[in-house]
């Protein structure tokens, strides 16, 4: 099956401009585009891509210029392109809501109208899930758990008990929300289990990767504020208070009870000690590994997490190390210097 | 429902100094506590946050003082804390043990009296679950597996065939408990797999964390000493034989056929490369890389990891290698030494 | 039960030099073996090892002398130790393929002959599963998949939507296939999804570690090329595309769209940022932090990963930092030069 710009151009409401009559099959990226493809353009840096690219056609911004092939013009190049993939490539329409009769859901619980319940998938106790939700099939809630309306919570997810989730939260697939926090106590030679009984609270808007884990509250919550987004296989001890907005990379690990301001950023396998304060807009760069509180607009980098400008100087010296060694040992013997 | 700090101390055997007639409805830390509630104080240096604490009561070791606001002497003020929390918050009743309809139990598997067993868990042929032991909704246990007494397998972890739990052993979510070690050999240009045929052996008292995989051994067992305890996310490569009571953080990493010894700890996201030998007591603070044997007794830090004392002076040096730098280019100037 | 030396020979048609009516109880390796056991000998580095070992008898290589107990020569003595094993080991047959009354499957998808899928196991509407594949339980397959002959999905493995897989693919459990990348765009404060609706294609004779993620492309594929082996909570970023018979050790993290050669080997806790291309046959040491492109050939380490000698030059350097540091004050006292 095939469409003509034209027709692409009218799914977007955009302006076309050249041969509106191709015919397009498939719409990919700028680097993967071949002839009868139409492709996208996000900004003005990508016009060498473009001209450069395979494509027969593009979806472009208002500033870039004709060059021979037709373009369709939009305000958001992106999300049109997004729509056009989603059309041409005509999926199953997703069932319509229904509990499995393969899910076990508790007679106590609570479900909303318009929630999927999917085979295998497990409802505990008590809980209560609100309208739209979608629980793919074997994800687990354990008992007394609330979450809100329009979340999806995908394949063998996992919620211990009491835990609590707002409105459009998405849990990946093998996500673990409210496991125990590692808390013990040394007596007598051994490491006696202090029971955690808090739960975890996931504000709106916020997105959990595939395999991540944050585990309950010793007594009370542990929390991750509205809107942010957490990649997968991403640690976040107990207690800790996530703010708002913020954006954890794969592979981050949290210690208990840290606490993180809004719209921090923490690039991927970086460590955080635990009882710590972290700023509002700090930006953690990638493997850093922190120990100390760290103020508001910070960027930092290494370990330990130094101010970047700062940072950046002690790695660039420490590729000239060798050579200061050496010189030391010249300038030593050069003034007859002894070791000591 | 609201309860006297007088019957709250009857709950813990505590001694009562203050106004025991006033009314409590939470217990919350002394961080989160508000005006009716009961919090605790563990050590004496708590004793600016008690006394800034809004909470109205708290349970206290006996050397803290009266200050106003009634308290609760007790000798062990974490674990009464535990119990009152848990008879404020009551919970519905645990269903007491049963094996669920819509669990999958080989008719050759051998499960104690006693044994809970959750909708859509797996129980492999041959294998043998001893009493109490609970296996959550979707925990699988593979063939030929022998589980001991009171232990709890948690939602969807998962034992491959052969593995060997002790008793009161924890499994949390998403645990993975003997998949093949990575074990190739490169011939012809492939990487083919070496068969693993060994296993995992959990002694009693072991709790290992979410998302955490422990491989089997090619031959053999790969070990888990008892009362080791095992954070979130941590992998432990096939053949290791890890020591009693380890304290291994989140995120930790060891490699192939390494040996810890007894109440070693790692802190997050350390890595251990493998056949190490890492003795008793070892401290291996966050973030490390061990690529060499550690004797027992050390405390080590940094990559590669170096006594604790030793890194700290290095990366004190670290902070000042910039401005070494630029001295050692003053003194070459002024010496007229050339580069070299 | 017991077997003779010249038994185990004929299982492996090896060649009995010594008492071949000894008879043998168990296998087990050099370190592990007890009297009565039987070993092998890989490399003629290990005759020390079997020289000390309390092993009865051994598999040996051609190169391995006669020593007064009795030896069986093979070419290949791993893997007649492993058939040996195997043998000793009589595990229960393996159920004939079928599929399980207590899988979902839809009506749609589509099962060749030979495929095994397990009790709570999941196949999506319109996925197509080759011949001899094994789901096993708890398996989830999403909607449109593909997967090849003999593959192997182990318990509460997961496939997203759309994901294509070969022959002979092993994913060990727990592990996530085509999760939503992380990408997302800020606009007015808030992180908005963009949606990810590539998928993942995994090439023949690959092997993904439990617990590993690999996420699907935002409009395409990530692909992971033919032979290469990822081991346990490994992640993979969107739109990477990873050469053929790489090694991926345990917690390597790659961020989104970064391209790899062929035989590339990352040891454990690498790290690799987005958009960069790594050249063939390039080794990663542990704990790496990758952060720029990798020709063909280097073996790398640090961070940011230099070259193998350069860095191993300057970690041999930081050791003499706090020296280095001492001489330069020193000198500038000798100098009388101020600070500055």
């Amino acid at each position: 099956v095939t469409f003509t710009v034209r027709q692409l151009a009218e799914w977007v409401r955009g302006e076309v401009l050249g041969d509106g009559e191709l015919r397009i099959a498939n719409a990919r990226t700028l680097s993967d585009a071949q002839p009868g493809d139409i492709t996208f353009v996000e900004h003005d840096r990508h016009l060498t891509a473009w001209h450069n690219s395979r494509a027969s056609a593009a979806i472009v911004p208002q500033s870039v210029p004709v060059n021979g092939r037709p373009i369709i013009r939009v305000a958001d190049p992106l999300m049109a392109f997004v729509h056009i993939v989603q059309q041409l490539r005509a999926r199953p329409a997703e069932a319509s809501p229904s509990i499995s009769s393969a899910a076990h859901v508790h007679p106590t619980a609570r479900i909303a109208p318009g929630v999927s319940v999917g085979p295998f998938a497990v409802v505990g106790e008590g809980s209560d899930i609100g309208q739209g939700t979608i629980l793919h099939p074997g994800a687990i809630i354990g008992r007394c758990c609330k979450i809100g309306a329009d979340s999806v919570l995908h394949p063998h997810s996992v919620l211990y008990d009491d835990c609590i989730l707002g409105n459009r939260v998405v849990i990946h697939a093998n996500a673990v929300i409210g496991a125990d926090g590692f808390g013990y106590r040394t007596q007598n030679g051994q490491h006696n289990k202090v029971p955690q009984l808090g739960w975890v609270e996931i504000e709106d808007d916020v997105e959990v990767g595939a395999g991540s884990t944050i585990d309950r509250g010793t007594f009370g919550p542990t929390r991750i504020g509205m809107g942010t987004k957490i990649d997968n296989q991403v640690m976040i001890g107990h207690n800790c208070k996530i703010g708002k907005h913020n954006v954890l990379c794969s592979q981050v690990g949290i210690a208990g009870s840290t606490t993180t301001g809004d719209y921090v950023v923490m690039a991927g396998q970086v460590g955080i000690a635990d009882h710590l304060t972290i700023g509002d807009r700090v930006t953690i760069l990638a493997k850093s590994g922190v120990a100390a509180n760290i103020p508001s607009g910070s960027q930092v980098l290494g370990y330990p997490a130094t101010p970047h400008k700062e940072q950046v100087r002690i790695l660039n010296s420490m590729e000239k190390l060798p050579q200061i060694r050496k010189d030391v040992a010249r300038i030593k013997k050069h003034l007859k210097l002894e070791d000591g």
